[in-house]
Order: structure tokens, then C-alpha cells, then sequence
């Protein structure tokens, strides 16, 4: 049996007691490096950009201390289980024949998720490959970034497709998620929810360039898109795009750390919430940009209630 | 404190370890009583009907024994701790002056809610007033359906706004969950989510026509849409307002008791899953209608892989 266990928004603390079974009756279990633990981690024990610019001289998230104390804090709270962090082409390459597809049709092997383990697609793919196998599977769900939202006060029933917006690098600055905040926000009046950018142990150009993508030897240093650099990048497409999709007076409310006990929210202009800069702290930072036409009273003091 | 605390998709294990630790903190612990413990009964012991036609001679579900046991097995996972049902009055009249809130100034208060606390505003405005009143609050976030939809292999990405489908009386049939779905299926492109009407414990129309909303006499049997309903109503909808949003080839797939251990998952065309019929079995059931023109090849492989 293959457990998908979802383990809510990254504290310790988060997962449910049917994800903490699961754990306990598995021989296996992997931690899935993509998201992995940023919740749980101390970060003034631990080094991170909020841009890419920032971050070349860090090491690996997975060897700093914050890191490797939240994972032994997550073991405990497991009952001292062992666990393997997975890298993201283990779990892609998974078959019935090799890996821990296979240890799963004969032993429970639980694979942890931060958030939900379905939010997006990823592992979708997983479960087909399962079902091609006859492998049995248990998908156990979590709050994801799509309910904290709530905390924002705005209704999730009025929210279009959630949007990424990747890190602008030298060479490659993709525009696309300007454009589909265009067709959410203006065509579509939806709110949307703007998924920032992580990098969290992906390998650098060079190593992707030799095709060492199964065991590469340097890493892009983690760095989390702020909402700062979010804003900023924002304000960048529109200045080239210009079709009037943001302004420096845009609504906007800004969550850093969604679902934790140190979870802030704010509620300003683009402009405010760029400008608020350091004071949004340690990762993930999370930004709402709500299509005001659809927001009715009760959202309204809600996001009034939370104005810089 | 007020602790706002998720539940999870209904089994008393889908409670976090943070919801469970929150609890055992409280002096007061109330469960919302409208969508309540569904996830928890045991339904071979309880009775429910799926239209509201059917439902004219049950109880109350709260007064059944399969509620009880379900309440009382909650009461033991939460290490003994009394657990009170609260009203839908009740917890939308609380105020700094009366009621739990008035006890959250000064101790820890628990309000449960089944899925996530947050995932449609019915508990905002709460904590507008908890704000107001100063009154310290934590959102306990946890799974909904939005995250158990995810299991279908549609990605929550394209989804559009939810829409309820509320029960057709004899003379009362809205059809305006028809236009609602012509909006995000036709004119915008996107997946839908059909949340299904639930009646638990709410006052028949005699008493709301006496006024008696605070302690009402007699109760709506415990209703809960089937499949089968939903989509005998879509095709009435359609039979009138004919604007050729659904027929009887429309893809959809159905959910029954999502995120629990007897989730149900099949795929077929809206004819087909009518005539699933009694198949589906207990409650709650929910619907998703992709918008096939967004659909993914992996998407594809997923929803066939549930087909009848």
C-alpha cells in the first residue's frame, strides 16, 4: 500500500492522525524534497535569498542545521521513524519493477507531502502508475496554501486558477503569469492566488546541461520568492506589457508563513506590500490579488481589518 | 483564545495534532452543528433520505444513534473532553457581551467545524467580531473537499467558483446553479466543483414562519443530495432554460464520502452516473464537471481510469 500523506501547512504539528498511522505502520518512508519542511524550520538557524540574485554563495537548504533539526523533529513526533528525503526525479521515476513503487506491493511505504498532497498535479501521476500496477493507494488529505487563504477573509468560492509566478532570472524573464493574472482579474473578475517561487535543492543549469539530472553535484541555493520581489517583478511586466492590469494602487493582501502560529497577513496596495519589504520575514510568503468587484461587505472588513 | 479548528473531511482521525493539542487546552469545545460529524456516523444506523420528497417521517439526525456513537467516539479521540453542539444561531449570535465568545476572552473556547474553518465566509464573520472585540483567535486549518477533489486527478487549478445546488421543493425550484455553471463551463472554460445540499438539524418552515430561530420545536429531517438528485435537477434545468449547458453525454465525475477510507470515485457521462444510482451509497456526495477543452493527457488517464 502507498500512503500519500499530506502534512498540512509545515509545522510538526500539522499532520493528522490518520497521516501519523499511516507513518507508523509503514517499513518505508519518504519526505518528498520539493516543499519539504519549510514550515518546520528555525530559519535563524538556517540561510535563504528571497531572490535569485541574493542567493549564489549559500549552501544546500538540506545540509543547514534549521533544516536538519526540523527533520529530526519531524522523526520524533513520528516516533523516532526513519526518514529518507526523496529527491523529486526518485519520486518521478518510480515504477512497479524498481524503487519504492515496487517495496509498495508488498510493505506500506508513506510519502509525505507538505500541504496537500494533490494540490497540484505532481502526483497525480504517481497514483496512475499505481493504479496500472494494481498497486493499492490511501491519499491522505491536508490544508493546503488554498485554505489558509481563507484566513484572508475572502470567500474561496470567487477565486479563478491559483497562478505561479517563477523567478526572473538574467536572460529569462517570462511574462505569462502577468498575462493570466490579465484573464483572471479583468476578463474573468476572479480573485487570484499568486504562488511565489521556491527553489529548494533543484540542480544548477550546469549540472541540467550534462544530464546529470538522477545524481547532480551542486545545487541552486534555496531561495524563496518574497513578496517584495514578487511585487516587484509584478510592476516589471507591466511596465512592458502595459495593458493596465496592476497599478501601485492594485488591492492586494500578502501572507507570509500561511497556516502558522506566526502567520501574518496584510492588506494594502501593491505598492504598500512591496514596500513593507523585510518586515514580512522568514518563508513562504503568498500573495491575493482580489478582483474588488466581487467582494462583498463581510470580505471587505475582513481585509480592512488587516491594513498596514 | 478562540481556536478555530478544522476537522477534516469527517472520520474523528482527520483531526491534526495542532486541532487535537488546541482542544485539549479548551474549557468550552462546541461542534458546529450544520454540516457536523457526517464523516463520523455510522450510517447503517442512522437513517437520511437523498431528496427531500423521501424525507417527510425521520427524526433528527442528532437524536439517532448513529450521531451519538459518532459523538461520543469524537469525545474519546479527544481524550474524554465534553463536546457540545451548537446551533448555527448560536455561533452566528455570539458576541463580547454573551455567548462562547464571551467566555473566549478569558479562556480557551474550541469551535470545531467539519473540513476546513475557513472554506466558505460563514465563520469569517466571526472573527470580524472576534477582532473587533479584541478577543485573541487561531485558525486550525484541514482538509475540505476543495483538497479531496484533487483524488479525481483534475488539477485545482483550472476549477472555477464552487456552486451549491440547493433542493428543489414543490415550489421552489431555482435554476440559478444552472447559470452559474453555464458561466464557468461554457463562457469561461473552467472545471466545476458541485457542492450538494445538506439539511441537518434546521428548523422547518412552520417554525422559521413563528419566529422560533432560537429553540425551534421541530426539525428538516436529515436530508443529504444524492448524486442521482443533482443531476435529475441539472437535466430539469436544462429541460427548461434550454441553453444546451448539460445533456446527457456531459462528462462528469462523481464523489461520494470524499477523503474517507470508502471514498468512492467514478467517471462517466451525466446519464451514466444517474443511473449509478443507489451504487453510489451514504453520504456526501459531490459532483465535478470538467471543462474537457482544459483537460490534461494526464488528466485524461486519471478520470478514465474511473470510468463505470
Amino acid at each position: 500500500m502507498l500512503f500519500l500523506v499530506g502534512l498540512g501547512l509545515g509545522t510538526e504539528k500539522d499532520i493528522t492522525l490518520r497521516g501519523l498511522e499511516a507513518i507508523q505502520s509503514s517499513s518505508l518512508i519518504l519526505l518528498e524534497s520539493y516543499t519539504s519542511l519549510i514550515g518546520c524550520i528555525d530559519w535563524s538557524e538556517s540561510s535563504y535569498s528571497t531572490s535569485l540574485a541574493d542567493s549564489r554563495s549559500m549552501k544546500s537548504l538540506d545540509t543547514q542545521s534549521g533544516f536538519v533539526k526540523a527533520l529530526e523533529r519531524l522523526s520524533a513526533q513520528y516516533g523516532g521513524k526513519s526518514i529518507r528525503i526523496a529527491s523529486r526525479w526518485e519520486i518521478e521515476s518510480s515504477n512497479e519493477n524498481a524503487g519504492f513503487l515496487h517495496v509498495a506491493k508488498k510493505e506500506n511505504v508513506a510519502l509525505l507531502v507538505v500541504g496537500d498532497p494533490l494540490f497540484a498535479t505532481t502526483h497525480t501521476d504517481l497514483l496512475v502508475r499505481c493504479k496500472r500496477a494494481s498497486i493499492a493507494y490511501q491519499v491522505i488529505h491536508n490544508a493546503s496554501i488554498m485554505n489558509a487563504v481563507g484566513s484572508t477573509g475572502i470567500s474561496m468560492y470567487a477565486f479563478g486558477p491559483s497562478i505561479s509566478v517563477p523567478f526572473f532570472t538574467e536572460n529569462w524573464r517570462p511574462y505569462s503569469f502577468y498575462e493570466k493574472l490579465e484573464k483572471n482579474l479583468v476578463n474573468k473578475e476572479q480573485h487570484t492566488l499568486l504562488l511565489l517561487d521556491i527553489k529548494v535543492k533543484e540542480p544548477t543549469e550546469e549540472e541540467l546541461a550534462c544530464g546529470r539530472v538522477e545524481n547532480p553535484k551542486s545545487w541552486i541555493p534555496p531561495s524563496f520568492m518574497s513578496i517584495r520581489v514578487a511585487i516587484e517583478q509584478l510592476f516589471e511586466a507591466e511596465s512592458v506589457i502595459k495593458r493596465g492590469v496592476v497599478s501601485s494602487s492594485t488591492l492586494a493582501v500578502g501572507i507570509a508563513r500561511a497556516g502558522h502560529s506566526s502567520q501574518l497577513i496584510a492588506s494594502g496596495t501593491l505598492t504598500q506590500l512591496r514596500d513593507y519589504g523585510d518586515a514580512w520575514g522568514a518563508p513562504l510568503h503568498a500573495l491575493v490579488i482580489p478582483a474588488t468587484s466581487q467582494l462583498h461587505e463581510l470580505e471587505w472588513d475582513m481585509i480592512r481589518s488587516f491594513s498596514i
